[in-house]
């Protein structure tokens, strides 16, 4: 890793740094002269006496700081030749330059620690499902066939001419036909695939842990789901409690603003319609007047700029027109104190997205000013229940799509619903949030034929038969089931901290899904696209700059 | 699973059959008749009292076959409508339409026990890398870019023009770099993509344990595999005892005729040349007067056509050419027993292929006439080891191709033979074999840029250019470094005795790598092509019959 003055070597391995003293003595010079000269970052096998450090000079941040090795025999097992720029400096270089040279990249401090623990936390979740919960590994195709609105699967051309195999967004089907295979306890650290063209911090292929069992409800996922959370979290992150809290979808859309709540801090949203309902405000008049209207407030505690007066009272262009009462009863409804902003929106809306963006645009702006809001060493897990089963499709909300997929099965409750007002059905779908992220989603889903054939010809208007042996296999004996799947890049990424799955991806592709080190995708030759009974499309531009 | 006489009830779960007692009482005849009348194959819930069967009718042979359940209340979960065929006489059914119901076929008490037992061992083995050994589980890419002489990648289109991923047939390069950037210890189970077209039980995608250490020789890796598998294996198919016997390829090709031998059993080849070249037999003669020519022999133990006579001596036409004496030295040198049969092959070969395929099907005809060759309990593990590191093409004999592959490491005592004769240089490649199969392979790999550069270019004259990114890694302080990979599919089968490895996975395609459940490989739409830029090149004949 380094040589200090010709005196000391530090030797980095998988254990960490190794102090090695240099012998000085002349019997010992071609040692010294070879370890002395050889370029940093090669590899070399040194034999030595190893001892405790001299008094003072121990090092307890190091796993080896009190040690260091007196060497004897040496030899460089291999040269390095060529780096590309100094090693240390490594992270303050591009991101480009990183994973163009991942494998030096690679042996920082942060991608060991952050590969190794993966390594360790996936092998617990084994432990845990495989040898406590009797669930079985068992490996799903990725050469599949497209599914019904798959338009985000790679398509994996075939020998035969014009057919293709397409890469599974995840093992949603065969999930679902090992139950019906009476494969009951399944699970599968599963690769899937999903082409979304260049968005910042997705990958093309990501991992998920899928699982999927018969003979259970909602809370037996998510009973599960806890303890396995609980068995493989990492002791150096301290304990979880269990079980995790639970929120609606309209609850959280309604306090937050969002599907995912970050609940390590407050600042909630707040109906405040009934308390302006009596101003002559004429925006929110207006906004009141609509079938969804309402006033919501966020109030952000200690916001930079002042606006509401020593004194305790409203400094606002709005206190015009509001009566003291109505001053009061605001004050009171958002718990505002000295130095506190208030943000409020008015409008037709159910969701509330603004507000919640708002929320957390306020937090990263009150933390870059020195407000501690969100403690980084804590982990507050949550699921979102109660999911809508439908949703207005966003290109013409007259369609219905589903929130979650088409498996998912209603809310008990809310069955009859589903033949007279689907719009109405509450799902038996639940997200897992982990600090403002969904780390995973999961459904009971539905085992009966009909049902299903209802959902997807009646509800979603879709084409069923290419789902029919999906039918079929429900009719022909399938067990109640449901499952979950948790996104492992993205859950292993908040565990360390990284500000990207990036980091804890061995060799992740670039945000527009090149690999920038062995420069993947390439170009192949017309001869190699022959058997696959495929030609590339030039797009227009490029053909006619060939021509010029 | 059936019913008998509206009296008893057998479930069927994944602990196997449990017996149920249908009540007779006038009390329960809801619960009864429910039963009665749910089809074969329903999936229903019952509660009940678990007690001893009847004495005298224990079903020892099942581990549920001490209780019976009389039934108190009983709910019919899901009502079994639609079985394309009876499910007990599955088994029967042609492999296409398993294929087409694998949801159903995954029922059968085989490949439950199939995929169960596959989950236990990668889990032990898991356990053994990951616990025991300090390995680290890392996930390597998929989509990555076209080996040079990847012939049998699967291509993937991206969204670039004529930009293609490639599903690599193994994490090789990964591997690599992952020692050069200090993850000394890695393992996967990794998913592998082989394009063979149609080919007899080869999967397009396939299961490896792929292993890959730093600071190691070949007689590390192989401790590491023995223990391994020993420790991985099911106890039910009795202890296996290491280490490993070990074969040069030299010796395999000269006494069995393949790389692979079966060694659970004789009938070597031997060289009976010396024997023969006294002989008049003109073919012999013809063969012997080659550089490399020989005659060899494997003598069958019980040959079902009687060559020799009860009186002891040989019954062939080639008694007429030889002599007393040779007829004498042939029965020594092969031993041969009366009712024996010895087939004989002379020619300019160095490989024995023949007689090495005649060797097996000799076994074959001997065991379909009743004898007992290949006990089929037995688990006879082989090393072969100091293979060639380059053999000449197939196609041009002139040029020299990698035996293994390109990263693979000479033989320390063969090293300088590298730069003035490969074709002489022995490797660092070993293979495992078991009872005849192939079912792993690894090597020690070059970690000299040098010497790697040199067998890229200047013996298999290949572009070393797309293989920069590693050329470079080598030279920024790659450690000595080695591995192996298993083929996980193939073990499990030989382990559960199934004649394919499609009875140990979940859903395998057809031996023309198509889904029959799902109909994969399909039509894809031109507008679903065009976001990759590729279109379909129909063949000629079908875009005539198109025209007609």
């Amino acid at each position: 890793s380094r040589i200090r003055q010709g005196l000391f070597l530090v030797l980095r391995d998988f254990q960490g740094l190794t102090q090695i003293i240099l012998p000085q003595d002349e019997a010992h010079s071609h040692v010294r002269k070879l370890l002395s000269n050889a370029p940093v970052e090669s590899v070399v096998r040194v034999t030595g006496i190893v001892s405790s450090r001299p008094p003072g000079q121990e090092n307890p941040k190091m796993p080896t700081g009190d040690i260091e090795v007196k060497v004897e025999t040496a030899e460089i097992l291999n040269s390095c030749k060529k780096l590309p720029f100094e090693i240390k400096d490594f992270i303050k270089k591009s991101e480009a330059l990183r994973m163009q040279y991942r494998y030096l990249d690679l042996r920082s401090f942060q991608l060991q620690y952050n590969l190794r623990l993966r390594s360790q936390i996936v092998m617990r979740m084994r432990e845990y499902l495989c040898n406590l919960h009797g669930f079985v590994d068992v490996e799903t195709p990725t050469l599949f066939k497209r599914t019904p609105g798959g338009a985000k699967e790679f398509l994996v051309p075939s020998r035969e001419a014009g057919k293709f195999y397409s890469l599974p967004q995840s093992p949603q089907q065969f999930k679902q036909l090992l139950m019906v295979g009476g494969v009951d306890r399944y699970f599968q650290v599963a690769r899937c695939y999903r082409d979304e063209g260049s968005r910042p911090d997705r990958q093309p292929e990501f991992t998920q842990i899928d699982i999927e069992m018969s003979f259970v409800d909602q809370a037996g996922i998510q009973g599960l789901i806890e303890g396995l959370l609980q068995y493989s979290w990492p002791q150096e992150r301290g304990a979880i409690t269990t079980p995790f809290p639970s929120m609606t979808y309209e609850e959280a859309l309604a306090d937050y603003g969002t599907d995912k709540p970050d609940t390590r801090f407050g600042m909630k949203i707040v109906d405040i319609s009934d308390i302006l309902r009596r101003s002559d405000i004429q925006f929110v008049q207006n906004a009141l007047s609509y079938p969804h209207g309402t006033v919501k407030a966020i109030c952000i505690p200690q916001g930079v700029v002042k606006k509401r007066q020593p004194d305790g009272s409203l400094k606002s262009l709005l206190t015009k027109l509001l009566g003291k009462e109505q001053q009061s009863e605001l004050i009171r409804a958002l718990n505002v104190q000295v130095d506190d902003v208030v943000l409020l929106a008015a409008g037709e809306h159910k969701r509330c997205s603004a507000l919640g963006s708002l929320r957390l645009e306020s937090a990263d702006l009150l933390e870059a000013a020195g407000m501690t809001l969100r403690d980084p060493t804590a982990f507050h897990f949550l699921w979102v229940v109660d999911f809508p089963l439908f949703l207005p499709k966003e290109e013409n909300p007259a369609e219905l799509e589903s929130a979650h997929h088409p498996f998912t099965a209603p809310h008990p409750v809310d069955t009859n619903l589903l033949y007279s007002d689907p719009t109405k059905v509450r799902s038996q779908h639940y997200d897992l949030v982990l600090n403002g992220n969904e780390i995973g989603g999961g459904s009971i889903r539905i085992h009966n034929a009909e049902q299903q054939r209802f959902v997807l010809e009646k509800v979603l208007k879709e084409d069923s038969e290419v789902l029919s042996h999906l039918l079929e296999a429900l009719e022909s004996g399938a067990p109640p089931h449901g499952g979950i799947a948790l996104g492992l890049d993205r859950l292993i990424s908040l565990i360390v901290g990284a500000p990207s799955i990036r980091d804890v991806i061995a060799f992740p592709k670039s945000f527009r899904g090149r690999d920038l080190m062995g420069n993947a995708p390439d170009y192949v030759t017309p001869e190699e696209l022959e058997p696959y009974h495929i030609q590339v499309s030039w797009p227009v531009a490029e053909t006619e700059a060939k021509k010029n």
